[in-house]
């Protein structure tokens, strides 16, 4: 990838991983985006604290939680002013040809460094459409990063979703779920709601701030249900994740948006925070 | 994986994948489990088939088929009697991170070559139970056998598993399925049936020789669902794969199915087959 700007593979660097690793045979594993900000991850205990959940819920005993650490702080140190950390954690190598986890496996970690994307200008809203796929349910892999991606990947191929800054992702009971790389939340009567992601979808970790920081400034939020419908007569929807913050819709397929003020101010709100 | 006689990546002898790589970073891509018997793939243009198919619907633009066919041929040749030719064709790497799959992407290659694992006693059938895990619907994705497989990996990792010779697997209205590394058969009134695989599964090698063969031997065969109670119900049930064949279920969990005559009819049958 050409923006690529180091690889490291169990703390050294490389540029390739075994090709009997589970990740690739399997999509075994997990992954994090974190944003690199001055020289420090931001979010990283939420980032790490994901991580976890994900390594218990697939059952991977990854353990090498103080070198991850330190090999992610070292990399903060000396990257660009805005960059982008991706973490693989995989089960692991063999040892036996199989779906079945048997036997010692050692999880192995990837970490890559990539230049941030120049910023698009989102301050007038983002173009949004709703993705023809639809989101399979599946409360074993609901919520967790993990690297069984391709619902992503066919929706970000779909005709149109070049056009649109993102695609929301719905699922087989048209409920709304999320975009392909970000979360949605909906503003309404003063207050958000954001999809549940039990069935589906991904607990993004700029959501997961969403959720923390908006009662403080007097905005209720709940997780619930959310047909299509319904976001279409919210107030306002904006997008989230750690690289774009929060960001407004200015439309979901030709719908319009007005422009009203609780976006602006969440999104400045959170922009704030490191932790 | 302690097997491995060899590996090849777009040709070369080479033990590793770029890290890049969209099939370990979204299991973006395809896989062929060959059995190599007598130094020549077994099935092999029901494989490539299947893979072409995949390729197709995942959108992945794979021009090598005749490098990959020649390569194939080429290992099989100087492979033990009996080995296996695990293939991965993947999306490739980059130019971009993301979901989306932009820019010009090269396909790449991964050949691994194992040995045939012992064959276990299977005469008088084998233990099946069915997993705790239900499989997702996801008609954009059923049928072909892409690198997402968290599924077979989780139900495989269940408790019990071990103990038996497969897990099947349920969908969320409980019907069967497939297994977590086979298809799955009944018998009943002289005819088989073995579920759709529409929603969710994987339309295997052995299992589509097996719907092209039966009716020749005097055995209707039919593509329909199957609850769990029916299977129950069933004269005889089996088993397929690649590398097993026709395998007669002696149980699943509790229930006992009793011997008769059309499995290992059809086990024989199907086992004088190379293509």
């Amino acid at each position: 990838m050409s923006q690529t700007l180091g690889t490291w593979v169990d703390g050294a660097v490389a540029t390739a991983v075994p090709a009997d690793d589970r990740g690739l045979q399997y999509g075994d594993g997990l992954s994090e985006t974190i944003l690199l900000r001055g020289a420090a991850p931001r979010f990283f205990e939420a980032h790490l604290a994901r991580l976890a959940r994900g390594c218990s819920r697939l059952g991977i005993d990854f353990t090498a939680w103080e070198a991850l650490r330190a090999e992610i702080t070292r990399i903060a140190s000396q990257a660009p002013p805005l960059a982008i950390l991706k973490i693989i954690v995989t089960r692991g190598s063999g040892p036996r040809r199989g779906y079945a986890p048997l036997g010692t496996l050692e999880p192995r970690r990837v970490l890559m460094l990539f230049a941030a994307p120049a910023t698009p200008a989102v301050a007038d809203g983002v173009r949004l459409r709703v993705a023809s796929l639809r989101l399979a349910d599946n409360p074993a892999l609901a919520g967790i990063k993990h690297l069984n991606r391709l619902e992503n990947v066919l929706a970000a191929g779909e005709p149109g979703h070049a056009d649109h800054f993102e695609s929301l992702l719905l699922d087989a009971r048209d409920q709304v779920v999320c975009g392909t790389m970000s979360n949605v939340f909906a503003v309404r009567g003063g207050g958000l709601i954001t999809p549940r992601m039990d069935r589906c979808g991904v607990e993004g970790v700029l959501r997961s701030m969403v959720l923390r920081e908006a009662p403080g400034l007097g905005v209720p939020v709940e997780q619930g249900s959310l047909t299509l419908d319904e976001l279409l007569a919210a107030d306002e929807v904006f997008i989230t994740n750690v690289r774009i913050g929060v960001v407004r819709a200015r439309s979901v397929g030709q719908h319009h948006f007005p422009m009203k003020d609780i976006v602006p101010r969440l999104a400045a709100h959170i922009e704030t925070l490191d932790a």
